[in-house]
């Protein structure tokens, strides 16, 4: 029976929408950093919105379960199979199509395979900024950005994808097609069905292209890298940063002395901006697509203030592009210099903006009474109230040993943050990997509100099973 | 039966939280503008978050639908029983405290029955700005601004209440609270359940709390009344305000000529800004929290610019404050001068923003084509595709022949905003007046999706039935 639906599906896509021998499936079983190695029958890549639907249909019928992959960049096994084989890889990659650009209208409708980095060039070719811009641009697709939510450097300023999405055209579990392709600033009639689709990871239908938000092209970007006294220091700089600069920062990145030691060790070219080491930094950009302002002016009024204040001791104002980039090379040489320094335990947390000091103290304190030599590196979209806090080993210890305690320090972390009301992923999502974790901490009201608008939509659980909401969440539906 | 569940409903809220004599009940029964007389056996005011989750399951085990009601502003009748008599109204005036304010988190927690006014007058008190700002703003309560998404005119700068809403607290529709009032920034753990009951009129539960954001207080603003060469200028002015002041832009609003006469004939004080009469005006603003920009030289040069490129052909800035305040009388005076020409048909429509030009075109083409001499006064929030498209009546006609014909102009009217892919409520909501009509306009897969999310939280109907999701919507779920 599987088998016929299978051969029926291969001939609603034809010869170039599905692949079955086992290397060309692995890269779709394989999640990016190896945490799952799951197993499909078939992955099945539709070339237009109406063969996603046939298919999804067939599935539906036949009770094969659907996982939707962009471009299998997700950090917590969202897109990937799980082991049983049964479930169909549903892969967006051939819808990559740009369906329209409207510069006048400030928007862009496109499929949900394009990549991102792609979105963001043909914005700037028109004199249009994409905002949406992360680590992973390059092979992650929108569908995919749109499914977790994305987050990324330019929150503070433009929001997640959420707020930059207008409208999205969906094939719902029973493979009927919604068109909610809207380009509307306003619509106030009924409830705002695209909320249900962004961020549910494909657990309630497949996002097949979206409407998108654009901006005026940035035409001045002025950057600081900057001293503060102590970590407390850090909301009334970023409160004072917001005033002064009329609301025009792109970036607020925290960034330890730690990790600007780990990336001049490691990294080539990473040096320090200052002439004296302090414990805490900061990475602070604004930017404006108005030819009438002066960023430069406004980053020195900012940082002339903080001085007075003593909310900065010391800092930096890139003078060049080149210099401006040095800034940016240690943000990004900090992850990738604790990669030498042995194992790393990862969170992805966010407490509120006003929090980030406490977060920062007592978590820094907890884990290291636990393994004292263990060292924090805590860095990231400060802005945001959201900390990558990673936990590298202690020097010279073993690194298996270490990593053995993921679940030990995510407990202590993640423990902290719930009693700060934060959030345990804050822009990766949930997928498979907190499924389970996320019972824990989210309260009961709210995984069985989940569950309901899961059996909405769902009720066959053939999207994505397993992920976002745990089966568990949906023994309080029994019985209705 | 229904007696005994009042009483009991009575002992809960106590002496001072109902009334039921038909003079105190009266105010709660007529929608604001008189389009609707309802009946209510019993008014409840409960006092406490619990106190309504009570009086909702002794509802919800009793049968007995409950009508949610703010300020009673609203301009759809969502907020206003029906006529039977059954609906209980649930007013949540009295839950009119400020939980918390956060200024270094840029957050507010409030209660659902806070007068709109007091919270931008709290915020202000602490340096911030809760930039959510319409007409009715001194009666609105924010459970009900939370309730419709409610618009007005800062949407361009800061969106709507969607928007500004990071957290919120619901009483269910079986009386159980549900605590979502989260102060983060980014939380991507499942689905986005706030997204549910913003904008959902009462239908799904009560919003009882809110967390919302603030921002900095703007310390300069300059304003501008520009005449353009024509509407189809509109769009290409818009875009060049937008780059030109680096999205600082707060108003961007569209004036008639016909509306600035009414105003100067009708409202004392109001007076032509320009030497020379011109057909079409546009209302700029531009504001910043930054003490570092100039935001008078900023609009200097987007006009300069905007001459240059033929896009505005006249203008001035005001050089003052009374310059700037007699610049937005122009702007509430044209509502106001309505009022004195007649019959007024209304519309409260969006469209892209692309497409304002045409749908002004076109529209007015049509109805003056229905009606010779009619007079659309089409006005509004044109930065955000906005429009209220006023029609007043031709001059010296019959004001109730003239009225009697408002579905017909509603039909014209709506019909070329589906063709443009628009919105027949920008911001104004459904409630009970655009109920059916929606079912014309939208898809029904659409409202077969809305219906299931409203079985799916309020199975038994009791939240504000006959609002928004029509009956006939539940048609396609009869027989799951």
């Amino acid at each position: 029976m599987a088998e016929q639906v299978l051969d029926r599906i291969k001939q609603v896509v034809g010869p170039n929408g599905w692949l079955e021998e086992p290397r060309d499936i692995e890269p779709y079983e394989v999640e990016t950093r190896g945490l799952y190695h799951g197993k499909t029958a078939l992955v099945v890549r539709p070339g237009s919105t109406e063969e996603v639907a046939t298919v999804v249909r067939l599935c539906a019928e036949a009770g094969l379960p659907i996982v939707p992959q962009g471009g299998n960049t997700g950090l917590c096994g969202g897109g990937v199979p799980d082991e049983d084989g049964r479930n169909i890889v549903l892969a967006l990659g051939r819808m990559n199509k740009v369906r329209s650009i409207d510069p006048a209208n400030f928007t862009i409708t496109v499929e949900a395979g394009v990549i991102l980095a792609d979105i963001q060039r043909i914005a700037a070719e028109h004199d249009r900024l994409f905002p949406l811009s992360l680590g992973a641009e390059g092979s992650c697709q929108i569908g995919g950005n749109l499914s977790t939510n994305a987050g990324g450097v330019q929150v503070l300023r433009y929001g997640n994808t959420r707020e930059l999405t207008l409208g999205l055209e969906v094939v719902l579990p029973d493979g009927r097609i919604w068109n909610g392709l809207r380009t509307l600033r306003k619509d106030n009639t009924g409830y705002d069905l695209k909320q249900l689709f962004v961020g549910a990871e494909g657990t309630l239908g497949i996002i097949t292209a979206a409407t998108l938000r654009l901006y005026p092209k940035p035409r001045a970007t002025a950057t600081a890298f900057v001293a503060l006294p102590d970590t407390d220091a850090v909301m009334s700089l970023f409160a004072q940063a917001r005033a002064a600069t009329g609301d025009q920062l792109t970036a607020f990145e925290l960034i330890p002395r730690i990790g600007l030691e780990m990336a001049m060790k490691h990294v080539n070219g990473v040096v320090d901006p200052l002439e004296q080491p302090y414990e805490t930094y900061a990475l602070i950009e604004v930017s404006t697509a108005s030819p009438h302002g002066d960023v430069g002016a406004t980053l020195e009024g900012l940082l002339a203030e903080a001085f007075e204040a003593g909310t900065v001791v010391d800092g930096t104002i890139a003078a060049s592009g080149a210099q401006r980039d040095a800034f940016w090379l240690i943000r990004e040489g900090m992850v990738e210099g604790q990669r030498f320094e042995g194992g790393s335990i990862k969170h992805d947390i966010a407490v509120p903006v006003a929090s980030v000091a406490e977060f920062l103290k007592t978590a820094t304190a907890a884990v290291t009474e636990r393994l004292p030599g263990i060292r924090p590196v805590a860095f990231g979209h400060c802005g945001d109230g959201n900390i990558h806090f990673n936990l590298s080993q202690p020097a010279g210890a073993d690194k298996d040993t270490f990593l053995a305690r993921w679940e030990e320090f995510n407990d202590i972390v993640h423990g902290i943050v719930a009693g700060l009301n934060g959030s345990i992923s804050a822009e990766h999502g949930i997928g498979r990997l907190k499924c389970q974790e996320l019972t824990h901490y989210k309260a009961p009201i709210e995984l069985e509100l989940m569950a309901r608008v899961k059996q909405a939509l769902d009720p066959k659980h053939i999207m994505n099973p397993g992920k976002v909401v745990a089966e568990a969440a949906f023994n309080a539906l029994k019985g209705e």
